[in-house]
Order: structure tokens, then C-alpha cells, then sequence
């Protein structure tokens, strides 16, 4: 695929390295080929949960910081669907291992986790809806990229593999959709804030920066997940 | 309907003359007996598409604001019912007379617009979700009452009336349910943020400035839809 | 004064008639020529303590929004200067008519001061700094351009007039630094958002509708001034 | 000393061990008997630098999201004395080897670092002043209590140890005076929130999570120092 013009390709070749190493981290190719440790998952899976409620936030932020009602269908109807879709697989997943819908929302969040949200978070408070969306839009793009890789490389092939539901959560058609318009929706932002010359704007440097960090945020919550267990100094 | 021992029912006994100045506005006899005119009511629709959308960003920011997502799903949802349900009664209605939608998005805010609006998201922002719900509770409520009230006072005689579908859409179901559900959710968040010997709470005198400035805000808005005009000093 | 070049300069130009609304209201006449009748001034005056509590908290906010220390130097300094300098003249200035700080502080505030000040506060929380400055700026400027006005004006007659302590204040040294100093800082904060050729951004319209409607909140300020008394439904 | 019935008291009590485990930590340690590793003191204080902007941006929030001048010249002033003291500290021990105030700025930022600045300013936006400062007060009373130990256990022989400047600062009466004058305000601002009764409080539990999430968060971040590199995931 040939990102080239688009905004979210500047910024994933801007990123370089540190987008490659979140997308084709140890975590994912365990998801892959079903090697993933089991304990790891659900610990992912565990922190994945409140992460969510805050990725949730962050949408409905930005249905605050906007003012196009389109806009704001858009970005209220993500939070919507966050929560009635995407945090559904992890509700039953985590249930179907005895952990309560109520053990989930209190798990106490791990400090890769309130590294990546509350980022998320501050940078759409302090900046502009670009802003927040350039913090948002990694995970989002990562997860559409990621989904659609083992969604292909399984085929034919998932049926007896443990994260098949992971696979079809975020290779299926629902998450793809929501990544596909989520880019679209941040390059109309872009536009209007920056001009179509993304780069010849004072701005672009802190733009991708932002998204930059994002990436790296997302690699060290895979590595988080593959620890399988508490930072030491969280566990006191 | 007494509303004593309910959150609502004190804080509206607290607002006392400001809740009544509000509800039972010159505007709303004029709603009721079709003798508002109707430059006076185009003005105020135009004033409250504008309204509504910064309405719905309060919305927004309270699911912002949650971490429960019963909670949040609710206040995404409020902030999606009414980009795509009352918005809609604006946007047809100005349509039947000429006004488009660009240029109902367009509209120049009045001050009295700019005040309610802007107040209950700086409330919002700078308190915590009770804060802001007690500043986004008595247009809920309001509308909800004078919705209810002008139903049943039309009943049988709202054909030929002028202005039925505004009482339709505030007296209807959707909007009714929208109301008592609101009024629910306002009285759990203060039951687990002040307790539920709401009097007692330090924070009692606070909240209640806040819904009862937002009530005078509701009036002088309603006095800006009668004005049927620019605030002389926004003409320039 | 040649403003041409410097963005305030633009911003003031595409404000027009809602700029001169504003520095050349009725109100400021009657400062200058001490005509002003005295229950105007004090209704102001008072209005414009809580005015200014939350233009502080708008300083406040633009450190919080910043990460160059020099620039969150300068803006928690001015929230600093407006607290130890500028509000000290509402307190005396009211303490001589038997108003007390305590009373100050307990100022029901009216639509129009609502109305500014939380639209500063919301453009800063919704939007960039940038756009906070544009909501800042027209009050910085604009009260020192009728400062250095109004100081040159009355040269050698003042003593005897009774705005002579406002205008002094306002034309005074410290005030005309802070506003001389606001206006760079605003240029700068812009040069690094927009790049220099600001009417080429795509933001440059809604930066431009900022100030304008910030001008247009301070005419209805003085014509609030000038009513000297409450809004009659605040009154309730 | 007897914290007993503060409120800080009984959340120090509450956090237990996570409050321990921060203000004896391993980093500590070595600070006082000299023995850390320069590169450890280093690659902390370079994070701490820009620690210490975010730490800024909180204070000045605090600011922005109160109404009361006294304790808005508070925070303010805090803002202004973290950037003219405390990080002058800072800027001084790094020119000093070589790092220059422009690479300080630049320093990329740990995922601890992160975790801590973005948790504390998420807090704040999302909830009132309480929940603000209940975030911002491990750091102010935790650096206190620390700098206080130092001194006095380093008393007449810090002048050939290697972190004389640091438990100088920290411990020095400027610093003291910082954190109790912190401390009294919290207090002051949970009362009227709270009530006197604070673990009466329905929000009680929440309050307390804040304030030891912040303490998890201040031991990791001395863990990241001891580290003494960039986390793996953030070098790319």
C-alpha cells in the first residue's frame, strides 16, 4: 500500500522506525502464530480494558473541541461504538477466564498504560483537535494495519489458533471501517488547520512528534503485555 | 409532581423565582398560544441550533470527564440524540422558511447565547462532572417541563397552532425520556460526589449557584428570542 | 500608530467597526471627559473585579497550555501582575464607597461579563494557544490603546477629574508594558502556530473571528457599564 | 512528626508502603550517602527538567481552575517559583557538565515521566481543584519529607558529598516552606469540598487513589533514574 500523499503516510514514514517497531512487535507475532503466552494476553487484555475507557474519552473529547456537527457525529458515534463493540470482545473474553466485568474497570492501570492515555488526554486539553487527533490516530491506523496483516496471513488457517477472536475483532470489517474513516477525518482536520502542505507548516514538526511519541507508547504497552505481569513498583 | 426529596426538586426550590422566571417566560405563553411572533421565534431557532451544538459538546465533555462506561455510553448517546433528533426540528424548520443549514451554522451568536453556552462549559472544565451536569441540568429539565406542560394544554387544539411541532418534539417521548433520564444520572453522580444529604455538602451552596445562574441564563435567553433581533452591540 | 505589518494590526483592521465600537464606546468618553455618571462606573467597576478573577484564570490557563518556560513565565507573571496590580484598584476604588473585597468577590455576575469571559475560557480550552491569545488579546490592547488615549488626552487637566485613578492606571507605565508585552508574545505564539504569512492559513478566518467577537463582548461591557444596573433578568 | 490528622496524614497512611517505598527508595539512597551513580543523577535530572515544565503547567491549572485570588496568587506564584528556583538547579548542574538549557528542553521523555505529568494533568482536567492537587501533592510533600531527612542526616558532612546541591535545595527553607504552605492549601480546599470528615466522604476512596497512584508513579520515576538509559521501546 502507498501512503505517500496522505497525511498519516508523512507521519508513519516520519516515524520510521518507531512505527515499525509497534507494528511488528514480539506481542503481535505471538498473537499471530497463537505462540503469545496466555498470561501475557490477559494481562494486555486486562489493561487493554481501561485503556479503552480512556481511548473512549479521548473521542468524546474530541466531539467537545469540534464544532461541525458532522464532526461531532463522527467522533461521538466512535466513542459509541468503543464501548458496544470494541470492549465487548475484551468484556466476554476476560469473563469467559472468571474475570468480572467489575474486576476489570477497577484493574489498577500500569504505568506504560497512564503513560499512553493520559497522553493522549493532555495533549488533546492542551492543544487543538489536530493535536489530539495526531495523539489519537496511531492506535487507531496500528491496529487497522496490524488487523489486516494477520487477518490475511491466518486465512484458512485461525480456526484452531487461540486469538483468532483478536484477529477477527480488528481484522473485521467494523474496526477497518472505523480506522479507514478515523484517517480520513484526521487528514480533513489537517487541512483546514495546516493547508494540504502539511510540511511547510510551522506546526509539522510537534504534529509528529506527537504521533511519533504515540508510536512508541503503543510498543512499550505490547512490551507491558508481554511482562505478563505488574511494573515491580505498582505492585506495593 | 413534588420533587421535594430529588436533587432537581431542591436545587429547583433553591433557584425558586429564577426557576419560574424561566419556565413560565413571555416566550412560552407565546409558544403555547401561538401568539409568539414569528420573527421572534426564527430568531431564537437560529440562536438555538447554535446553542444546541455547543449543548452537545457539553455532552461530550461529560462522557470526557466519566471513567464508567454506563455512564459515558449515555452521555455519547445524549450528545449523538440531539445532533440527530432536535437539531433536526431546527434545521427543517428554517429550511421551510429559507434558511439553509450552512447558514444556520453560520449564525452569529447573540451574547445571551455566548453566555449560557460558554458558562456551562467553563463550568464543566473547570469543576468536575457534577459541576458540569448542574450547569447543563436545567435546560434538560426546563424544556422537559414546559415541553410536558404545553402538550397537555394543547391537547385536542395543536393542529392549527403554529408552533406544534416545537411542543411536539419537547413534549414527545424521546425528548421527555431524555429528560428523566438526564435527572437520574444527575442525582447518582451527586449521590456518590456529595452524598445523598446533599445539604450538608460544603460544595451544596456551589452547585446550586450554578444550576440556578443557569436557569437566569435560560430567561434572558428567552428575552433574546422575544428581543427578534441582534444585540445592538453585535451588529457591528 | 501603524499596526499594518504586525498581526494585531491585521486583526484590528479586519475587526473594523467592531474594533472602534469598542475603544471609542460612550462609556470611555465619559472617562475621559469625567461626564460618566458615577453608579455607571461602580456598576463596572464591580462587574469588572469578577471580570477580571477569571481573566487571570485565562492567563493562567495559556501557562498551563504552554511548555517554553519563558512564555509560562510571562503569562503566570501576568496572572500575577493582573492580581497585585490592576485588581487593586477595583479594591480601593470600592473600599472608598463602602464596597468591601468581600462583596467585590460576591458580585452576581451579568450576562454580558458571563459571556466574555467564559468565551475566553472556552476558546482556550477548546482550541490551541493561539486561539486563546486571539480571545486574550482585544481587552490587553484595546484598554491600552484607550490608556495612552485618554492619558494624552487629559495632560495637565486630570486632577480634577474622577476617572483620573482608571486612567492612570490604564495609561500607566506597568499597564502599557504588559499590553506592549502581550502583543509580542501573542505575534510570536502566532509566527510558530501559522507562519508568518498569517491571512494565507486556513485558520486565519476563525483566529480573526475570535478577536472580533472578543471586540464585540467588550462594546457590550461598557453598554452593560452604562446601564448601571442588573440585567433585569438577572435580577430574579 | 505526627501527620495523624491532617489530611495528608491519613492519605500517607492509606498509601502505605507506596509511600514508603517512594521516599526510601534506592535513588534516595544514594542521593544522601552519595554513593548513585553520576549517570543515574544525570539522566534524572535531565527528565526531571522537563518533569518540572509539566509540574509548572499543573500549578498553573490549579490557578485557572480557581476563583479565590489568595490561592490563585498562590498557584501562580508556585508556577513562577518552580521556574525561577527549583529549576534553575537544573539548568545549572547540567550546563555544568555540558548539557545546555536548548538539549534540556529537547530531552526526550521517559515513559515514567510521561506516566507522571500526563496522570497528574489528566487528573486535573478531568476533575475539580481537589482532585488536582490530590495528584500534585505526593511530589511537594514527598520531595519535603526527603529533602528535610537529607539535610539532617548529611548535616556537617555535606560538603564533599557529590549531591550537596540537590539535598540543598529540597531542603533548604524555600523548598520547606513550598511544600508546607502546598500542604495547608490542599487541606483548605478539601475542607470546603469535603467537609472536615474527610474519610465520610463518598469521594474519599477516589482522592486517596489519586494521591497513591501519584506515589506508584514518583517511585518509578526514581527507578527510571536508577536505570540510568532510555527505556528500550523509546530509543527508537
Amino acid at each position: 500500500m502507498d501512503y505517500g500523499s496522505s497525511l498519516h503516510g508523512l507521519l508513519r514514514a516520519e516515524a520510521g522506525l518507531a512505527w515499525t517497531a509497534y507494528v511488528e512487535h514480539a506481542f503481535v507475532r505471538g498473537l499471530e502464530d497463537g505462540t503469545l503466552p496466555r498470561a501475557s494476553f490477559l494481562h494486555y487484555l486486562q489493561q487493554d480494558y481501561v485503556y479503552l475507557i480512556h481511548y473512549t474519552r479521548a473521542w468524546a473529547l474530541a466531539a467537545a473541541k469540534s464544532t461541525d456537527i458532522d464532526e461531532m457525529r463522527e467522533f461521538a458515534g466512535a466513542a459509541l461504538a468503543l464501548i458496544d463493540g470494541e470492549m465487548q470482545l475484551h468484556i466476554e473474553t476476560c469473563e469467559a477466564v472468571g474475570i468480572s466485568k467489575v474486576a476489570l474497570a477497577a484493574t489498577r492501570e500500569e504505568p506504560e498504560n497512564l503513560a499512553y492515555t493520559r497522553f493522549v488526554m493532555d495533549a488533546g486539553q492542551r492543544g487543538d483537535l489536530l493535536e489530539l487527533l495526531a495523539a489519537l490516530i496511531p492506535c487507531a491506523l496500528g491496529y487497522g494495519e496490524i488487523g489486516a496483516r494477520l487477518m490475511a496471513a491466518t486465512e484458512g488457517k485461525r480456526e484452531n489458533r487461540p486469538y483468532k477472536d483478536w484477529i477477527e475483532t480488528y481484522g473485521g470489517e467494523d474496526y477497518q471501517g472505523f480506522a479507514q474513516s478515523a484517517a480520513s477525518r484526521f487528514q480533513q482536520v489537517a487541512e483546514r488547520t495546516l493547508g494540504t502542505d502539511f510540511k511547510a507548516s510551522p506546526r509539522w514538526q510537534r504534529v509528529s512528534d506527537t504521533f511519533t511519541t504515540a508510536c512508541r507508547l503503543e510498543t512499550a504497552f505490547w512490551s507491558m503485555g508481554l511482562r505478563g505481569e505488574m511494573h515491580p513498583d505498582f505492585c506495593v
